[in-house]
């Protein structure tokens, strides 16, 4: 199964940022776990602080073969229209990832505008967050 | 292992309610799955359409040895701060669970009071839902 | 014909509360003028005070053969999304009935979260609400 | 039973505004059912797309000896703060009508600010509505 | 001085509409005690229930040489923009009336639409609330 | 083509009222300007203060044969959601105009109602608001 | 007639504070003009910036034989229910006041949080608000 | 003095459940404490996580002689307005306790839907708090 | 045990103002029964209507040795930031008291600014109030 | 006559993004025949999805000499205030153009906080809206 | 340079009052300090837990030849339109400063109904912020 | 001392844009005279219209040793909550500064979305924010 995984602005940060919140591992530590978890799967990962480089990514998707779509929004979660869009006009199943649990933090956090634009939503897992959605992609698929 | 999962009112009626929505696999269909998946696990389950009665089986926990509760609050979710009383009493982990994406439905049923007596949420993933709970709270546990 | 009749909290009382809002007849009396009104329907009724117990009877009902439902809420009608959900189960003819004028009380009355899940609404007729609600029930089967 | 029967905006269009609505029936079928039903009642039917000629009509009544109203704002429901007044002034038993269940629409529909002025309320009962609400006002007349 | 006076919709039941609100006298009784303490001015009288007939008066009234307009728009205050339109045309001044006191009555009449397009407003001194303003457009005129 | 062109309350007025806002020429100018523009189209014109006059134009119009609407509804664009309904009704292109730019003034006029009723809106192009309606109008019939 | 006139803070910068909206007279220019046109009438009047001193001087008038009330709150009309609670102790007619036109100015300023206490409210007539209120206690004694 | 004293969801796991909050004693340590203070008075106690519970024992209680009632509807207290109209009908004198200070956490915690349905408030005396309602009682009974 | 008990705006009104709601007793009668009903306690009584004294004498109070406040803001309960803050800066007990039951009056009544900074509201209990919070300050002392 | 066209993210994917919606032409489709129409025009025209990358056209294009500019935003249309501020700097002829009719899709479609820094907007003629647009700007230049 | 120095209510409680958030200096020693460090300005202070206090001080300071105002407004900035109003009178700049930084603390503080009324304001540099404000001022004299 | 200063979205256009509002003054000239005035402070500066450019600049900044960080952050300040993350993982000194006065302009732009991971805000002191800013980095320093 070939899965793309997109995280949003500061992501890159991860374990450097608020270990309380976020856990002491890096994004990479995250993302060769998740692999090696599931080595029957291809991974494609991007990463950027820019709205318009994930825009570019996901479209450019589209003309790749991907199977199902983990996402990290970042704080674009809670404005972006455009990252919804280019969201929407994708067919195949996409989850949304949150590390923390954003429904027990800051107010602000507590609306997704990209959530109508997935199939499901994980909040709250910690690092084990992505993992869990690539399990559940590869049930979905069967 | 040994796991609480609640099912709040109307979710005994799984298979017969909204297929679109919520699928055609009964609640025994979907544990008997999960215990089959988990079968390291011991898993209790209590449904009921009383939230009174849902509130005595949580207080009751509290002097049971379980290590993780899964709970799908049904419409209560969206109303009864009394559920998330007692789901507060808890110190173990908690993780929600909606079998459709509660995000993309009908606006009332975006507001969940129980969030932040959780750690976490799943919404959308259909009965994969609860065995995808399953596995965080045993990825939890390490 | 087959008719449900379900009253939910506090309508036990009719006869003993307000009089000036809801009347002096007691719900027996209204019941038993309805059955006589109609005597070639025939019509169960229930009443609790505990909504998971109008949950339980509504969906044992959808085993019997009822070819509409005449429900009033009570005081369920503005938050009980759970009750909104069991209706929602139903496909028979559902009429909402209120014996007082819900939309000329307190603010609060004036929100029918259950609503959407019925067919059609009757409020401020007193008691010959639940005669009318039969009356137009048999109307619409034809 | 002498009954004025009042129709607001677009309501003249019957028949062939939106049937899946609104019904296959024209006003008048509607009308002559009612009379037809009701025989020993007198209606009076007035139309109007202008909410000025529907106060002209409402004030004059109150020199005529109707025992009761039936009326349909149409669109005026939601907004005619000027209706409500001219509804306020009558004395008599008053019964808002709504063809379709304004409450299951869009939202704009779920507000009526003529509801305070009336004593009753029957949403959703389709072109049975005005039939059902003549049966009402007869039962209360006793 | 050669004054408009207009009055909205019901506003010509005065003396039979709610006399505990509005006071026992009719629209003509006000309309000749004004017209006989100021008997040095003339007085255009118009009211209609009819929105667009107010617009159509007032336009016209364009042409003619009024040196002030007093308005009680009666209903047509809480949510005609047209009418403020209407009324931001003319460049004389302009004085809101309302018999009652609207701020201390329901919630809907605490807003007024027209004020902004009015020079000044007088509110529940009954009655002489319309001398009051032709008191106040003398001393205004010097 | 034949083309119905409706303005709402007070445009008629166009020319005296606030130039600076709608500009100098009269309704009258506009019209034959776009007449002249558009030599093989047909247009009917209807202005009115009168918001049933409007209602009453618009259900006539479903007889004639019309190719499509432009409507200005003036003032009675922010709240007459009986000009909604009666727009719906017509399934010939709808496109709304707003001499002016709505969304560069007051709040309230920031809110269309009748919008959901239309195909398409044209604000603050001025005069040339309806000669662009009716150039549009033409692409889309091809 | 003996009559109480109060006005609250920054009224005594009359003249000084910004004359395009208040004018160029002083509050003791404003308070002779009013005494010389109601020579018959005895006023007692009362400033100051404190709202305590207000409160005092409103609670002392109930042992005097005030036969009406004229108050300027200023800024504290809007917020001020320690004032709203001094105006409702008395039962003589108390008659708002407000230089400027109110509800044409800012939006914090359409809110008066006295005027349920008050029997009227005079908005924009300036410097003649004052006297136009005195004539219209006048007139209220009869 | 025959009193009835009622705990909702929740308050039987006092002692439990965060002690920093609710205090160390059990609801039967309470109970006991305020039954020996008060040797004259008779209480009632009834405590049940299920509303539907209390609204029986509240509509039982009508038929027996109790002088006041206490209750601490617990998160009831936020969303049930069944609790309300079930309180609404006793005439006795009604206090409602809770032992936090509810204005002082959380947001939801601050709006009580059954406090209009009751005589007095006490919050925020910890277990005291039912000693001193039961202490008011017996001062308002004289 | 030494008592601070500080009175708001228009509290030395009491006996005169609205004796429905407030009682017939003067504020000198309540304080001297509380003074009888607790004669081992001493108690210091300020009242003002001005917001300033108040401060001025809780910010005295704290080089005082009280072991309590109570306090009635009247109506600068609703609004008054400063008295919050003041209030904060006492870590005694200090106990909010209201005459009547505010939370069944008008709407700006159910909202308190100084609550967060109280340890307990006793609200509706009428005179008793005062001595009630004198009680209950004794309790917490032990 | 010189103009600039902008657009934003996600239209470079025309033709492939719900042609239910957006039609089935791509970007370049609709920019040729923009330009086959108004041959005597020159467009520039530029599309990212990078906000900042269509912030620094804009600021270039003050240096260039267009006569007007042409903007669909996109999603950023509905909470870019920095696309806003870039726009507010230009002072030549502005058009906002939609695609879809925005005001008749989600809630958050209906608000554009660009709306007040353009001159005009045209929504919901599909591709024609450029070319109108450009029509609309030729008409204005004269 | 001339500066007037006003500080509202409990300010004068500094070094008494939450040290971890004012910090553990007096008022007089931050003036002293602002005194030593712009030797040649000359600042007069003003303190008062009277708004009226505060409203007279600056009318009188209107008389005097201030140069720049610094204003702390303690509480009152969250609410006090009068503050706003006496500040609005003068046309030197004034300088609003607090010395915690209000958007990060309670709600209630992220809103200031006097900035309108002012030049600039500097939140959050603690005693440093009255400092920064003289210079400021300054800097602005040139 | 070494300080980054960010500037956001359209700051490069210090000079060109509305110099009634932001002076005419090049952000280079405003830059300069800060490094004059400051001269033993380093300073970074970065100014981009693209908010993930600003996101890299100020993770980058994480591994540099800025003593503090004064941010402008545009019309970004509105609504980027990725912005405010990033501030928020710093933790030296960050003063937001604002040249115009945002709170006493379009409401949009009273909101800051990164004052909470900010120690302080300087807005509307014109050019001077900036060096007011640098002059309280050093005071804080000490």
């Amino acid at each position: 199964m070939k899965i793309l995984i997109i995280n949003g602005p500061n992501l890159n940060m991860l374990g450097k940022r608020d270990p309380d919140i976020y856990g002491t591992d890096t994004l990479e530590d995250i993302l060769r776990e998740v692999a090696e978890q599931f080595s029957d799967c291809t991974f494609s990962h991007f990463q950027s602080n820019h709205d318009g480089a994930i825009l570019d990514r996901l479209q450019q998707a589209m003309e790749e073969e991907f199977e199902g779509i983990i996402i990290n929004g970042g704080a674009l979660t809670h404005y972006s229209y455009a990252l919804r869009d280019a969201l929407e006009m994708h067919s195949i199943p996409k989850i949304e990832v949150h590390i923390s649990h954003i429904f027990a933090r800051e107010k602000f956090r507590h609306t997704s505008v990209i959530s109508p634009a997935c199939d499901a939503m994980i909040s709250g897992l910690g690092k084990e967050g992505y993992a869990t959605a690539a399990w559940a992609l590869l049930k979905k698929k069967g």
